[in-house]
């Protein structure tokens, strides 16, 4: 007999081991919709597995992201002799379910997944069973191991690795013949990484790492239920090392630098998928496969390779497809003969994070709309196309938008303050912090919100200088030095004011006029406007908190219809997952990478005019902005202020 | 111009680059026949050379060997600009040639070797031109190497070990683009293991190792001109830890046991590989391919896999078949991407050892004739076969051969006794040394020729009791024990006596029994006799200094035409050097380990019977040996001496 119980509304049902989760539900008088009579092919009864575990056999129908997230079909999920608990919302919705994950809120949007994805990992588990040797007939451990694989897969090439042969006595021995082998399928060749006694197909895991300039994330998966287990993201310890790609680059010239740089993120990745097992009470040898996916250079100092040539001319990097390597050779503690896929780079500066974000996107889908992907990071990327053609170009943006070169800030974690009122009359903050905990440090959508709101409030002008009438208590000034601030010394948990500077601000002008005119001199060369796209991804970390209205109102994004954006939060890493758990997406991937073409946008002319065009909030050109502009105007009739700029329609503030 | 040295006639002579040997030979008035007209089809010009290098353009007619002791043809070598030593012997004599390694002497009968074998070894350099970088090409450094490759060799599936893609940034903008790879050919995939600047191809060097109970031997090979450069020997540090295979194995079981052993196998081969490295002025990490040959238990050992499971019916081995590894994985200190190579074992008690060896006969040959192939050591194999049939049997002799276990034993190296003469009179020995130095012990072969002489001369009886009538001051008593004393402290390098005591004897009539009565039992087994070999084939380290009459008088080969024999020396070394040149060797080996059957003489009837039969010198029936019968009756016929026996014909000494 096994034990159900339902969520939200905590009723319970004991019931006969094999019953499916339907028939549970209406046993606990819980009714919902099976249209196709519980054959599984509706899709009608997702629910979500919270703790415990069912047996499910769920097929095609769920979306990849769903079954990642532990939603299976209940008609199709039969309960084992183990409590299980199941998540059954009222009204069933997973478009655009928002999904918390541990220390991270990701927004998964299945509808963006590839929709005939395949579960087919790059590492599988499979059990066998080997039959007893017999005196001297003629058969080693190896080869026995070997001829009961094949018996069951077919005539493949074989091969072990070092480490399973070394340990095939024992392990042979443990359980009667009866092991779980690890698989590498390369093709026509099976390469056994780990051999276990007994059967432990059900514990196969695989982590996903994002390698950002600024912060490194990590997710840690069961592959056997495609679940994520836990995401942990921390900065990446090399930011002590420069906090943009270039300033890495030199540090990597230096005596020992090279050596520093690839044990600091090294310790970083290795730190959070500690953390991420030890949640999870599993040991880090049992992650038999990785993908990691970083921007170029991330990948270069990871694997201890220069980046020298990225900077010089003619930019070329050593590898951009990084051949499949072992966990040891990368230094990752996991499983040392675990393979660790890199995802592959496009160009020097259009990195595995980008291609590994675009499989989120439908941007090569078979379509001649025209999308825009940007990720928004320490380093920003744009790739415009669609199925004729795809361009990129990036830019170096900073790590303002990660709390990064900003005297207050810190990651979007527990005690960032991520959103701020400015009151129009007084100009003093109201804000909430995530987690409601007493404020630590502002996060980069937290700058966003101030910068929008202190502009649509007149407390700072479209040149970001703020306010020094004195009216307002929030706002400090001295000589050139102005600050404004959110939290007193009082409020906070630092015992110290939290606040904006200046300085801070004009980091974050800086880049998101990089990144706007970055998108708009790649539209320009490609001969069409932001009005011809049919879809804008915004891709990056902070993604799911951003709010499209500030981020338009500052002029990091156009000026556009609204529901033309689409936010994907961390890209890189989902699409890390997707590549972990199908093969489909590894191909798509490495089509992707190829056929994109690099454009530099430093060598183009009219570069530097569109960037200093674009260093005003939330334009120079505030035509290009009609709704933020309407809207500043009209907040601003009252009072008579009006924002500082040289052009017409908005006149300089009295 | 270069100046051209003639040894041993030390004629001189100075010719133009370019000249061949053959033309400088006859400036310099050394005449020989060139019946080909210089063709290089004849053969009949091979010289040596001894020192400095030649443009060797020789074809097919040298063997194998031959090339490998750098033997030319004088017609079709062209000196350089750089001076040459040419050993050109008065009567060119290649068979048999007795060939001077170092610290070891090998006997090298190229007839032996494969006829047509083709330069092809497992890792080959190759000369690169990498064309320069491109601004933006999206050509990464990868990506232009691997292009560069298969413009030259085809459009392989080419993969490049992780440091060298590490190292590759510089490697190639060393010497603009000019690089040689060293690259391991498996089927249709090339593996790149190294990338060094400019032109390298001329440095390719190889190891063969042959892994022993009691001894390890390397040589160091030039795969460019196939030359073997050092061969360095040394006792198994694992010695400590036990004599023979059966007690390895149970050190094996101790705690630590196994990594002791691996690491002291291990130690013992890079010191003989790193001073054969030093002796010719080449950094261990310009090694890049090994090939080792041991016996099963041995290849467990060095790969650190317990051998419990070889000693334990069904008496199964984890891997016959060792998959290809890299040095670092082994442990050996060569350039850690190396390919070490393990000759295959066909058998949990016929190893590697034995499938390289064989390739130095045979037997296996497209022929109906029967052969024989021993290999001596402290385990020791047996194998007969033809084309139709291979079958094998070992059993373990102890290490007396190769002075382990006798107590003023010493490997076959400087100091050590290795002939020995007895007085008939007196008893008295005469000895002689290698190097003619004064003596530090006695070798294997040492023993076995005092054995003989006497038993010759009478001074020991069949049973192996020394006389203790007193007339011989040689031989001290002192009740059950007796020993034969050889040099006295006066003058042995160590001050102390060298001798062999009974019980030394002893170890070597047990060794001698085994290896007989394995002969013997394996033939019975196929209902052939002795007289129905064409051939017997005498392997082991002491192989070239063994005396066939003196073996055949204590009864450890067969009494049988003398002409029948052949001592091929370490032929499992000799082995391991042509896996490693020749991959055509390799499949053979292949074939060889598959075909062989493995006999287990334990479960025989009638073991023990022949076993002890075999105890007696040169045998119980002594007319299993006639010729020796014959001699030890005309020696004797004189002083009335008789060995002792229970059997017709010898009669009991008075």
């Amino acid at each position: 007999m096994s034990t159900v119980t339902f969520e939200p509304s905590g009723k319970t049902v004991v019931v006969e081991n094999g019953t499916d989760v339907l028939a549970a539900a209406r046993a606990a008088g819980l009714e919902f919709d099976s249209p196709c009579g519980g054959k599984g092919t509706c899709g009608n009864c997702g629910v979500r597995v919270v703790a415990g575990d069912v047996v499910d056999e769920s097929r095609g129908v769920l979306t990849h992201a769903a079954v990642a997230h532990g939603y299976v079909l209940a008609c199709r999920a039969r309960v084992t002799d183990t409590p299980v608990t199941i998540y059954l919302p009222e009204t069933f919705e997973l478009e655009g379910a928002r999904i918390l994950a541990d220390d991270e809120t990701y927004l998964v949007r299945p509808e963006l997944l590839l929709k005939d994805w395949q579960y087919d990992p790059i590492v599988v588990k499979w059990l066998v069973h080997v039959a007893p040797a017999e005196t001297l007939d003629g058969f080693s451990d190896l080869d026995r191991l070997i001829r009961a694989m094949r018996r069951e897969w077919g005539n493949q090439e074989i091969v072990c690795s070092f480490g399973v042969v070394r340990e095939l006595p024992e392990t042979l021995r443990a359980e009667e013949g009866v092991v779980t082998v690890t698989v590498v399928r390369d093709g026509e060749r099976f390469s056994v990484i780990r051999c276990e006694p007994g059967n432990q197909t059900t514990r196969l895991y695989a982590i996903a790492v994002d390698v950002g300039t600024t912060t490194v994330a990590v997710q840690l998966i069961n592959l056997a239920t495609r679940k994520i287990l836990a995401t942990r993201s921390a900065y990446n310890d090399q930011i002590k090392c420069g906090l943009d790609v270039i300033s890495r680059i030199n540090y990597a010239g230096r005596p020992g630098g090279l050596k520093e740089l690839r044990n600091r993120v090294r310790e970083t990745i290795n730190r959070l998928v500690a953390e991420a097992c030890r949640s999870n009470d599993i040991a880090p040898r049992e992650v038999s496969s990785a993908v990691v996916s970083g921007n170029t250079t991330m990948n270069h100092l990871l694997l201890g390779i220069t980046p020298e040539y990225l900077r010089l001319a003619p930019y070329t990097p050593a590898a951009l497809e990084i051949p499949s390597l072992t966990a040891r050779e990368v230094g990752i503690e996991i499983n040392r003969d675990a393979r660790v896929y890199f995802s592959p780079n496009s160009g020097s500066y259009v990195g595995g994070d980008i291609t590994a974000g675009l499989l989120c996107t439908e941007l090569s889908a078979n379509t001649d709309d025209i999308q825009l992907f940007m990720d928004i990071g320490t380093n920003a990327e744009v790739v415009v196309g669609n199925r004729d053609f795809l361009m990129s170009c990036a830019c170096s943006a900073g790590p303002a938008f990660e709390g990064g070169g900003i005297h207050c800030g810190m990651r979007a974690a527990l005690g960032a303050i991520e959103k701020v009122d400015v009151d129009p009359a007084t100009g003093r903050a109201a804000y909430s912090t995530i987690g409601g905990v007493p404020p630590r440090g502002i996060c980069g959508t937290g700058v966003i919100e101030c910068l929008a709101n202190l502009l649509m409030t007149g407390w700072i002008d479209p040149a970001g200088k703020l306010d020094r009438s004195g009216r307002s208590p929030a706002i400090e000034y001295e000589g050139r030095r102005a600050r404004y601030v959110i939290a007193t010394a009082e409020e906070s948990a630092t015992g110290e004011a939290i606040f904006v500077s200046e300085l801070d601000f004009e980091n974050v002008i800086r880049a998101k006029a990089a990144i706007y005119s970055a998108c708009a001199l790649l539209l320009q060369q490609i001969g069409i406007g932001f009005e011809d796209l049919t879809r804008i991804y915004i891709a990056g970390g902070f993604g799911r908190f951003l709010d499209l209205e500030k981020a338009m109102t500052i002029g990091l994004v156009p000026d556009f219809p609204r529901d033309r954006f689409h936010f994907i939060g961390n890209a890189s890493l989902m699409g890390s997952y997707q590549v972990v758990i199908s093969q489909d997406y590894r191909q798509d991937q490495m089509k992707l990478a190829r056929r994109m073409t690099y454009i530099d946008l430093s060598v183009m002319p009219g570069y530097m005019d569109e960037y200093t065009a674009a260093l005003f909030l939330p334009h120079t050109n505030q035509d290009r902005f009609p709704t933020i502009k309407e809207r500043i105007m009209a907040s601003n009739k009252d009072d008579g202020w009006r924002p500082q700029t040289r052009f017409e329609g908005v006149q300089t503030r009295s």
